[in-house]
């Protein structure tokens, strides 16, 4: 979908030279510019909702984690929100889109902060896209998505200024850099048909393997892992986790529907509508999928499970969102939702402690969202998906773990044993999150 | 509006055949398209708003129930959510709105699951209305919100499997039936003149009537009624409460806007202008009554009753936020939240236990809403209102009654004694919401 | 922007005569009706995120109190949003803009409650702009935020109801006076050419000025300066807080981007967008900058003063969020953050007790934000813009400390002692807002 738009905005700046646009009593809008307008709005509205987000992993992850981590886990949600924002600005918007102006051609995008266009709009404005404010807005808030999930895995021990650190060089560099081989018409894009709608490679798988990365060259919070068994550590506050969820599902809605990138002809909208509702069907699906198991396999239904079910339907459905039927949309996220359910013990089995469990969500259910596209989009192919999802996972990973490393080496990244047992909240902030209540 | 809409559907559809849709660059669309995106894109908008109303309702209930019972009162919320978005497509979207496919004339609607339009929309699309998918996603979101009233009434006692059976017939069959009465086009909207823009009667006394049924069936909490007193049992976390009021207000524009069904003129806006601004007062109005009654009343404000008594408003206005003036919709609100403030009290000494009140607010101020339109709106008649708030109220109370009656029998719907004193939490799920907090 | 929205109002209402709107079906819009559409629509969406910084506002207060307080908080922020709604429906809007029917030209507008147009538009509707409801709908939200940013300082120490009369006072008169002197075209935008796009002046330094004469007249809380010592008293809940802090900058986008008045044409939507991504980068600015400030200064960054970093550079953009490059916003949103760091101990050395720092984001940063227009826009002046800020500041300032003091001499503004030191909400509310909850 990039692609085009991107071929179509060089296409038309060389050929098309639009008037000055008329004073707002006065104008006579051309059809073009009301599609301008209908695209644009769409894009500040579903990138509000994707800003939302963020909340939405602050609450989810600050009602995982256990109380005398939260203040912590807040300020890294904060911050990474922040330092995305920065750098995307910075660096990452152009090398994920560099339009013509790739560094090395398919593979590495140009280095360039962002420029908005001129105050009033320009004249030379191509009319069949939208601003590049709105646009930048809402892909902005993709690649803090990314950084908000690798927060959640590393979780209760890692340091906060190498996180910051590694949040710089995944929103700056690794997010954009892989982003711009599909979504800025780079190799994976032209050469491998790799299709990726809304990013359950591009983006959750993304974070998935940067959030693995870490939490192997981390290691497993003390005392989770004893004599062959998983201790459990249930998160502190479930009715905001449960808070999290929603606000998640609902800024789905704009990740899903804005990724369509046109909301200029009745066939766009009524598409943008496809995708709202095959969404929500698909959350759905996985939160009754992973109710519905843990009830068989636990003979108790699992809160937790079911939220990251519904997780999991969601990241499920956003390679494609818009082909499925709503039944067939139903039934991707219910896969998504039994999948959470097997891999976040197997994980456990392997010693990879995965506090909020965003690896089970983002990385298994984005590498199945993204299979799982062969099923109703015939312009897929299972190779070009695997191998796509192969080449951005080694490229993640790799560099991921390199900087992990390097990190580890030089600053360290994990706060000493007794930090640690007391608390992330006093040891490395002094403040406490719920500082008048006593722990039972 | 709704039968309008399907009227003209049936009539556009055979006669129009309307050329293929162009590719995005080259679009003329004609103004009949301009307006079908509006109006599908304020469907997506306004729906997304409803869809938050159910992080509102579990915010709401789980600030309300005791910290034993919260696990599961959010469970019970996402599970709904989900179930209704399942169980609506599969059932209740083509029994609500049946077009010409009526099983019964006016009485039962058609059984089929739903289909949406086609990717890039289709030849034939009616441009009069909206996308397909547009329409399904913000009906089902009313659909959702019913079952959404049931829950917190029947908070603290019932068991989690026979509830969500309840919500399956509720949102699979209750709602849709009666719902397409009015809004579908059947005998109440075509014989009775029933007026019921956004659904006081609709949704809200619906959930309230089901909910009323159960909560008979069900019986009281244990050691709520004592000596012939009501024992106070507080809720557990007033701010969260209070977020889900802001997060139902905010959700309510979508309610009562959207239910506008066009943006596709300057007088259609308008009106979702003068519906926003009212659906705002009347909450507003609902709130300060309570507040100045219950300083009255008890010397002391009632926090929850302010709640509920904005909730009150909003409910009491939306069965017609569009034709009363601004000092009309606050004393509609304000009416209503006089209502919630004696309703309460009220239940309580016929022992029916409705743990957040939201029979006083949905069925006893959509009862009053229903019949307020007579005062702003000539087309209603009190009677036309009446007959048709008990003609829905008896179908509702004796279908959920029977409903219930049968689970109850069966697999039984309340817990054992034991496992409500030590709450739903532990015996249930195994699960604490506040696992860390000692109670006090 | 709103004076050319006056005239342009009051020369087309008397001027044209547009023929009845069509029905629905057949309508054929005219652009201009598409362009009223479009910004009605805007201020609708606007509208309902600046609603949701009502939340925000109460979220954050409720953690940044103490436990034994948050019920009052909560009470407050509720009844505050429903008395700024109805007064500004009684008396404000009009006195705000007055249009022609200033009682004291260009100084006191006019005295009328808010009419909103016909249900389905007029026939004499100026379709250059929006529905009145939709203006109205969006101002009212302005008025209401002024009024939730007194609440926040005074906390922990004030009687509920003459906080409720004073912001009484506030939304019918203070507010809507002052903001009339530039957004109704009143003499600050007619002689000084004063600048402030969406109001750190007009909005936010007004509430801090309000904040600041409660501050002094309420005095500080008990125990709160000790032998020359600030005694630090923590907020209870950090994860509402920043939950707080997430939906005012979700809302803020609204509060910005709405203020650019129109959606009808190309520029104004890319302006839009310009806004939407400078807000956010201030945000972000702020935010990282109140983290190394607070690392540097105290070796330990501080979660409560990143939040308010972050709301710190949204203060400080909203003066002129349209202007400034991405670059430059970040700068201003930065020296907000910086501000906060250094106001908040400032203030405290001058014992005036601000629980959740709002004098120091609304206030401190509203000035600042009111002198960096300059910096952008080259239609400012600083002696404009100080001159402006100085009548406002004078304004409110004076006229809030006459209604506080005649309200402590009165019916006395604070709480006995004992009652402070019990809490307000069992003293004056009877109710707890974590009642099961241990304090340690």
């Amino acid at each position: 979908m990039k692609l085009t738009k991107i071929l179509t905005l060089g296409a038309t700046l060389s050929l098309v030279s639009l008037p000055v646009l008329a004073q707002e009593a006065d104008v006579t809008p051309p059809n073009e510019e009301i599609g301008y307008i209908f695209t644009t709005f769409m894009f500040l509205v579903t990138g509000f909702l994707v800003m939302w987000m963020g909340a939405g992993f602050s609450m989810l992850e600050a009602g995982l984690v256990r109380t005398k981590n939260v203040t912590m886990q807040l300020m890294k949600n904060v911050a990474l929100f922040s330092i995305a924002a920065i750098m995307y600005y910075l660096i990452g918007y152009n090398l994920m889109y560099p339009g013509d102006g790739w560094s090395i051609d398919g593979v590495l995008g140009a280095f360039a902060s962002t420029s908005l266009e001129p105050v009033g709009g320009s004249a030379d404005t191509d009319l069949t896209y939208a601003s590049v404010g709105s646009d930048f807005f809402f892909q902005l808030m993709f690649c803090a998505t990314t950084a908000s999930i690798v927060s959640g895995t590393l979780a209760e021990r890692i340091k906060l200024w190498p996180f910051l650190i590694f949040t710089v060089i995944l929103t700056a560099l690794i997010y954009p850099i892989q982003a711009s081989w599909k979504w800025g018409g780079g190799f994976l894009d032209a050469n491998y048909g790799f299709l990726d709608f809304a990013g359950s490679t591009v983006v959750h798988s993304v974070g998935g393997w940067a959030a693995l990365a870490g939490a192997l060259i981390l290691g497993p919070r003390i005392g989770k892992y004893k004599d062959g068994k998983t201790v459990p550590m249930p998160g502190s506050n479930l009715t905001l986790a449960t808070l999290g969820m929603f606000i998640l599902w609902l800024g789905w809605f704009g990740f899903n529907g804005g990724s369509q990138l046109y909301m200029d002809t009745a066939g766009n909208v009524a598409d943008i509508s496809r995708i709202f509702a095959n969404t929500n069907t698909a959350a759905a699906g996985g939160a009754i999928a992973a109710l519905i198991l843990t009830q068989v396999l636990y003979k108790k239904p699992d809160l937790t499970m079911v939220l990251n079910g519904a997780l999991a339907g969601l990241v499920s459905i956003t390679a494609e969102p818009l082909t499925p039927s709503l039944g067939a949309a139903t039934l991707i996220g219910a896969v998504g939702g039994i999948l959470v359910v097997f891999a976040v013990p197997m994980l456990d089995k392997l010693k990879i402690d995965d506090v909020v469990g965003a690896i089970p969500v983002h990385l298994v259910c984005g590498i199945w969202g993204t299979l799982a596209v062969v099923l109703t989009n015939g312009d897929a192919t299972l190779g070009g998906q695997l191998i796509s999802i192969i080449i951005v996972g080694v490229f993640v990973f790799v560099v991921s773990a390199i900087v992990w490393f390097i990190l580890k080496m030089t600053m360290g990244i994990r706060v000493p044993e007794e930090d640690e047992i007391n608390g992330l909240d006093m040891a490395e902030l002094g403040m406490e999150a719920y500082p008048e209540f006593s722990k039972g």
